[in-house]
C-alpha cells in the first residue's frame, strides 16, 4: 500500500460525510485532493469525480433522476459506477466513464476510498461497537479546519492542551501534571493519562449529573487516546467516583465515553473534522445527547483558531524545527505510522 | 491582424461600458488585460491607460475639468488623446503621454479598441439594425463573470443548456431533442434549432402576452445563434403560432427577438458580459421592456454559478480533455475562428 | 548599519504599538517582516517572535502570568528575554530561547528594534519634545495601509496632494501654486512651502477658533515637512494672522501644530501608520483634542484608497518609470537616504 509522494494514505477508508448531507441533493466535497460528488440514487450512495466529461462542469450542481446523476449543464447522465448512461440526442456508448470512488455506508457515516479502487476492502473498515449497540448513545458534528490533518492528530494525541485551550470546560491543572504514557498496541498508538482523586471540571460535572452521580466528590479521571490508520482517533474518557476502580469501575459508579474523531484530509492545509461522543450512560436521554453535542461542539471550536493560526505560522516558517517532548510522543508515533504506510514499509506487528 | 500569444483578439472593437456608467465620474475598467479609465469630457468619450505618469495613481480616481481628466492625487491633467495638458507649477511640454485607446460611442454602447490604435477602423464596428430603428425596442444589463470569455461563447452557441440551467423559464424538453445544425455563413458561425408544435415555456408565454397573442396554443419555436468576431453572439429567438411559417411567419403571428450578447474579456479568467434583448413586437411598451429585462437578468444570472464553477474545475484540471459533441460545434467553430484571427490566418471567405 | 537586500532599515527604532493595544492581552503584530508578540509583564514591555518553539503556535494567543508569557496551546512559559522559564512536566533548561526584539516604551509609544539586538541603542530614539512638555497637547490614531511604506513617505513629503485628496478640509488652490523648497538639514530632509495672505481652509478655521483667533481673516500659512530615518515624518504646520511674522509669529497670533507620522513597515506592500497632531495652542482643551483627532483621522483616511490603489497599479506595472518632478524631491531624497542607510553608505554630515 505504497503511495509515496502524497501527504496522506490514499488506500484507506475515510469518513466523507453523514447521510443528512446528501439527503436533499448531491454534495461536492474534496477528499485527499480529489474533488468528489457524493449522492444517493436508488438507495445506493456513490462518489464520482466532480467533473463532467462533457465540458468540465461540476456534477455536484446536478441532480438525481432515475437512479442516475444528471449534469446540471447539458444533461449528461451518469450511473453509479461512473459510466455515462445517457445524454439527450447523443449515443453515449463510447463516452469515457467518470472515475468512481468506492463507497460504504455504515455506522451512520458515508465512507470513501480515495485510492486504488481494486484495493478497497470493506473488511478494512474499523469496527465501531458503539455505533451498533443499544448500550451506547452517540451524538456528533463536523467542522472544516484550515490546517494539515496531522496537526489535528497531534492535538488529539496530546491532551495537555485541554488545560490551556479548554480551561473553562474540560481543562484542569491535574492534566498536565499527570504523567503521560505512550505505547503501541497492535495496530494502535495509545497514549494515556490517569488522574486520581481530582475534582471534576464543568463538562464532567454535567456528565455526572446526566449519569445520576454526585458531581461534587473527588473522582478518578482517565484519558486513553487510540490512533489507528489512516487518521482515526478514539479517546476513551471518563470519571469514576474516587476509589471505585477508575477506568475499571462498575458502570454504575462512572460516566464513561468515547470521544470519536474522524479526520479526513481535504488539501495539504485543510481537513474535514468529524467529531462526536459515544457514551455508555443514560443512553436513552436524548436531551442529554443534545447537551453533550452542544458542549463538545463549543469545546472543539476552541481548537479551531489555534490550529489554523499554528498552520499559518508553520507555512510562514517551513524550515523551523519544532521541539519533540514526551507529551508529543502520541502524535509523533502516529505520524510515523502514517509515513511508513505511505512509504509502504511493512508494519512489525 | 496577428496578436499571437494573447488569448483574445486585441485589434477589434469591444463593448467597454454603457453611457450611464460614465455619467457621474470616470470609470476604471480592465479590458483584454489593459486597465483603462473611460470618461466623457466636452461631449467626447475617451479611454486612457488607468495609470498617471506622475506617480502611478489610478486616473479613474480623478475627475473631469475643462475637457481634461485631472488626476485626483496631484492634479496632472490629461487631454482626450492622452497628452499632458497641464499640472500645477509644472511645464508639461515634455511629459510623456498616456496611452489612449480608440473609442467609439454608438448604438447605446461605448466601444474600445484595445489593440494597435492605427488599425482601429470604425467600419469594423458591427452594424446593429435593432439599435437604430424605431421598429425595435431594446433593454439589457451587464454582469461580471469570473470565467474565460470563451466559456460564455460556448454557453451561448449551445442552447441545450437551457433545458437544465433555465428549466423554469426558457428551458423545455424539446430543445435538447431537436437536432442542431451548425454552419459558416460569411463571417458568421451559425448554429440553429427549430422546434415545431411545442408548448411555450414561461418566458415566451410572457412575451406572447406582451405581443397580444394567445399563450396557450402550440407554437413553432426557433433559436438561431450567430457568432461574429471578436466575441459577439446575436441569437434570433422567437415563437410563432403553429403552422404560420415559424421563423418566417408574419410579424402579427409571432413574438420575435434578438438576444444580444457582447462578451468583453477582462483577464484570462474573467469577462464583462453585456446582455440584452431587442424585440420587434410591442416596441412602445416600456413596461414590457422592464419586465423582459428583469426576466432575462434572472435567467442569465443562473448561468453565473455554473460558468464560474466550470472555470474553477478547468483551472484545477488544466490537461483534462473534454468531449466534443455535435452540440458543441457552434462553440468549437467560434473558438477556431478566434484562434485563426489571433494567429493571423487569413479567412477563406 | 548595512542590511542590504531588505526594503527597509532593520537596525532602527520603529513605533510598534501604543500602550492601550497591549493593556488587556498580548498583541500579535508583524513589523519589517517579523511576526512579533508584544506584551507587558511585570511592568516591562517585551517583544518576542510570535512562534512557540514547542509546536509553532502563535504566542500572541497566549496570556501573561507571573511575569511570563504563557503559550495558550500547551503552557510553555517564556521570560521577557525569550528564555523558556517553565513548562508543565518538562525540564526546560536546554530548551532553545525565542528571539527577543529590543523594546523601549517612551513618549506614549512602544518602540521596537527589528534588527540586530546588539546594535540597539536607546540614544538613537528620536527626541520628541511635544510628547514630554506641558506646553503641548497630543492626540492621534493608527491605520493599517496596504502599500509600501515609502509611498506614504512620498505622500507626506509632497503636500500638493492636499489640494486634490483633501479638497474639503485642508486643501486649497494656493498650496500647489506656492513654490516648494527641499534641502538637507543635518540628518533631516526638509521640504517646505509658505503661503502668505490666503484664506484658511475648514480644518484651520476650526483650529483658529480653538486657539481663540478670528477665522475669517487672511492668514500666512506654512508647511515644513521633516523626514528622519528610518521613516519618521514630522510636519510643522500652522497659520498666523497675516503680517504677524508667519511661522515666526508670536504664539498668541497663530495656531501652530506638528503633524506626527510614524510609518512602520509590515510587509513589502503594507505598513502601520501612526498619525497624530501635537499642538501648542489651547493645550488643556481636551474636547478640542478629540475634535482635531476626529478631523485628522477623517482626512488621513482619504489617503487610504489612493495609496492602496496606487500600490496595486505599481504592482501590476513593476517596470514602469515614474516622473520625478520638483514636488517629488522631498520623497525622492528621503528614499535615497533610506537606500544609503540600507547599503551602509556613510552619510556626509
Amino acid at each position: 500500500m505504497s503511495q509515496a509522494g502524497s501527504p496522506w494514505i490514499t488506500n484507506a477508508w475515510y469518513v466523507a460525510c453523514t447521510p443528512d448531507e446528501i439527503a436533499a441533493k448531491p454534495l461536492g466535497r474534496q477528499i485527499c485532493g480529489h474533488r468528489m460528488v457524493i449522492f444517493r440514487a436508488g438507495g445506493t450512495v456513490s462518489a464520482l469525480e466532480d467533473f463532467c466529461p462533457h465540458r468540465g462542469a461540476p456534477l455536484s450542481l446536478g441532480f438525481v433522476r432515475d437512479d442516475t446523476l444528471v449534469c446540471g449543464y447539458h444533461g449528461l447522465a451518469l450511473g453509479c459506477s461512473g459510466h455515462v448512461a445517457s445524454m439527450p440526442g447523443q449515443r453515449v456508448k463510447n463516452f469515457p466513464p467518470v472515475r468512481a470512488f468506492p463507497v460504504i455506508e455504515r455506522y451512520g457515516f458515508i465512507w470513501v476510498w480515495p485510492g486504488e479502487a481494486d484495493q478497497a476492502d470493506p473488511a478494512l473498515l474499523p469496527h465501531l461497537e458503539w455505533a451498533e449497540s443499544a448500550e451506547w448513545a452517540y451524538g456528533g458534528g463536523m467542522y472544516h479546519i484550515a490546517c494539515d490533518y496531522r496537526l489535528m492528530i497531534d492535538n488529539l494525541m496530546d491532551l495537555t492542551h485541554e488545560t490551556y485551550v479548554h480551561a473553562s470546560s474540560i481543562g484542569q491543572k491535574e492534566i498536565d501534571e499527570a504523567p503521560v504514557k505512550t505505547h503501541a498496541e497492535g495496530d494502535q498508538i495509545v497514549t494515556s493519562r490517569m488522574m486520581d482523586g481530582v475534582g471534576a471540571p464543568p463538562f464532567w460535572r454535567m456528565a455526572l449529573r446526566g449519569a445520576g452521580l454526585p458531581e461534587d466528590q473527588p473522582v478518578d479521571r482517565w484519558q486513553i487516546c487510540r490512533f489507528t490508520l489512516p487518521s482515526h482517533v478514539m479517546i476513551e474518557v471518563g470519571v469514576a467516583l474516587q476509589g471505585r476502580g477508575g477506568y475499571h469501575a462498575d458502570p454504575a459508579d462512572k460516566a464513561a465515553s468515547v470521544v470519536v474523531d474522524f479526520i479526513t484530509p481535504e488539501s495539504e492545509t485543510s481537513h474535514w473534522y468529524f467529531w462526536g461522543m459515544a457514551r455508555r450512560f443514560a443512553v436513552t436521554d436524548t436531551a442529554l445527547t443534545d447537551t453533550i453535542r452542544e458542549g463538545q461542539g463549543k469545546i472543539f471550536s476552541e481548537d479551531l483558531e489555534m490550529l489554523e493560526r499554528q498552520q499559518r505560522n508553520l507555512t510562514l516558517y517551513p524550515d523551523r524545527r519544532l521541539l519533540l517532548l514526551n507529551i508529543d510522543a502520541g502524535g509523533a508515533r502516529s505520524r510515523l505510522m502514517i509515513e511508513r504506510a505511505i512509504a509502504g514499509v511493512p508494519e512489525l506487528a
